[in-house]
């Protein structure tokens, strides 16, 4: 959970063991944003995850809660100033239906996330690279992306910390760290069944199929493909494809493997000198979260993800039958039918950045939690 | 969960805020030991447990696991070296019926602990009293007590940090710790059908009758009644006077009630001009723990704790009442009996300690998880 103060450690022993001290780990935290998105989230499992967040860390919250019936983002936002107040916390909030941030958006050049009314869409991909943007705004160099239905604060604290040492160790500014679960509790069989789990396995397995096909030689490597507790440098968070929807995640992973694993045309010749860094790092905490869903949420998910693996230029044949048996065996897609592809969003690098920077700058304190006289 | 790194406050916020320090918590850390009592529980646990123990800290595990069939405490006592051998750490671990513990213990005369086989007495209280005299030996000024049977690492590191935090406010060197767990996970009411919620919520009930009847004010103060998660400063562990089994972590309490509210004489004048100082803390993670027992467990456990409060000089009848009237609700003695009196543990500063901290500290390298080599 830590690996406390500065003390030194016998040269030979840095071979298998890293100590990470603690002011190394606070160094990274001040220049990492912890994103959660949240959507209609319980105030209690949002605020808990709030707290979580490591002190030195800028909290950005980006929500699609209803505002109409009940206005349930300014019960979010209440609730985050409240922390900030008492704990003196820096934390941007933001509506992704917000107008200001949907023209900054459109003069900076990026249709891929909005929609005919002229706001940003819905959907988590779409909040998570809005939240991107705005760290690049808020001056940052790291991003972390942390769900808000996590029962444990302790666990995203932990998430954050993981995100930290991780980049704390790479050489390369281009750099991602994914987060595995030491184990999910699956209580009863009738209560915790584990579905994002599967989710998770399935996945996992047809992106070793796709690695497996293309090196020769079977690996178990992927553990974390569609890891929604992951970080990225803002570096490498610029120049990635992301996908709408499910499929975020796991596209990240295969846009890097298209872009820089050297079969395809490298898509970022200064990344592909740096290289591209990906820690997968288990936890301690197990990951406790509130259970949605059952079969349903499963294809949900599992259909974007897959697709995400099955569309991309890398699938041979074998990873391609493989996804089809899995989606078939979950009675996702019907036996005639492909996958459906994912819609592709370009990387946030390619658009007029400095416009949408200018435009934020100015209303940067109207997302701030805590208002500007305290 | 952390409160960062050492900024200025305004001065003014000091009131109603306290910012601690990182570099502060590590301090007290440093001077802290964390027991971890354990018996026959599932390794993956303690193992879990055992990693959530802030590094500054030193981890004294005190096992009465079975030796036997299966030595349980020889695998508690690998995994415990392995963990201490990949992060330097410090622990010491020894074994409730340890022949030299048992020696020291007779030779520094205290048979209040002592069984008539010559060895240490089963029970939670007799291995705390150990554990409390091996963080004495070990030079420490606090020690923390932790259950082993805790699901989520993370909830370990905040306990400690919480004592931490508490002890570094406190202005008494006659301090003690509580922790209150910010909820407490119902999942089902057939799962976790929160038998030591109930426990805890009867416990403060009568133990907060208790005051109101001494003061004349109706109060709530009490929220920490049987807290199994609590820390003292050992100068106030020497002087209190404990009880056998469940009825150790209220009696604490109340021996300070009775020795210290001057209703009663005044059992240790120096610390009595000090003070003692009671912290109850809240924590931000939920516990979550291993679910034992049922309705045998509940009555295990309300009736020693609740007896700890009945037999106190300071009980007056009206809360007698009360305490009679809950166990005869959950059915825990017959209507004619009153619950058993606890047997009580003179101090352990009433012993010879100078002469069990000359045996300890010459065999202490014999309790270290690492071996002497490393």
């Amino acid at each position: 959970m830590d690996s406390g103060r500065v003390k030194e450690l016998p040269v030979q022993e840095n071979i298998t063991v890293q100590k990470i001290e603690e002011e190394v780990i606070k160094d990274f935290e001040e220049r990492m944003a912890i994103v959660i998105p949240t959507k209609d989230e319980k105030l209690k499992l949002f605020e808990g995850v709030i707290s979580g967040i490591p002190h030195e860390c800028l909290i950005i919250v980006i929500s699609n809660s209803q505002r109409k019936r009940v206005d349930r983002f300014r019960v979010e936002k209440d609730a985050l100033k409240q922390f900030c107040h008492f704990t003196h916390r820096r934390a941007l909030i933001i509506h992704q239906k917000d107008p200001i941030l949907a023209r900054a958006i459109a003069e900076a050049g990026y249709p891929d996330i909005l929609g005919e009314d002229e706001l940003i869409k819905d959907g988590k991909a779409e909040g998570m690279i809005v939240a991107m943007l705005m760290a690049i705004a808020a001056k940052k160099d790291f991003v972390g992306f942390i769900d808000a239905d996590n029962y444990f604060p302790g666990a995203v604290w932990e998430y954050a910390r993981c995100y930290a040492s991780g980049f704390s160790m790479a050489k390369s500014p281009y750099s991602m760290v994914r987060v595995l679960w030491r184990y999910k509790p699956k209580i009863t069989a009738g209560m915790f069944f584990n579905r994002w789990g599967r989710v998770s396995e399935i996945t996992n397995r047809c992106m070793n199929s796709l690695i497996s096909d293309k090196t020769g030689f079977e690996t178990e490597i992927i553990k974390t493909g569609n890891a929604g507790e992951h970080a990225m440098s803002l570096r490498l968070a610029e120049i990635l494809t992301y996908a709408s929807g499910y499929a975020v995640e796991s596209q990240e992973l295969i846009s890097i493997f298209e872009g820089f694993s050297g079969i395809l045309p490298i898509v970022h010749p200064t990344a592909a000198k740096h290289g591209i860094e990906i820690f997968q790092t288990e936890t301690r905490n197990p990951h406790l979260h509130e259970e949605r869903g059952g079969q349903h949420l499963l294809v949900e998910m599992l259909l974007p993800s897959l697709g995400s693996i099955y569309h991309s230029s890398l699938c041979g044949n074998e990873t391609k039958r493989i996804i089809m048996d899995e989606l078939l065996q979950q009675m996702a897609i019907p036996s005639n039918e492909e996958p459906p592809k994912p819609r592709l969003i370009a990387p946030p690098g390619t658009i007029n950045l400095k416009g949408f920077k200018s435009v934020m700058t100015e209303h940067i304190n109207s997302y701030s939690a805590l208002d500007k006289e305290e």
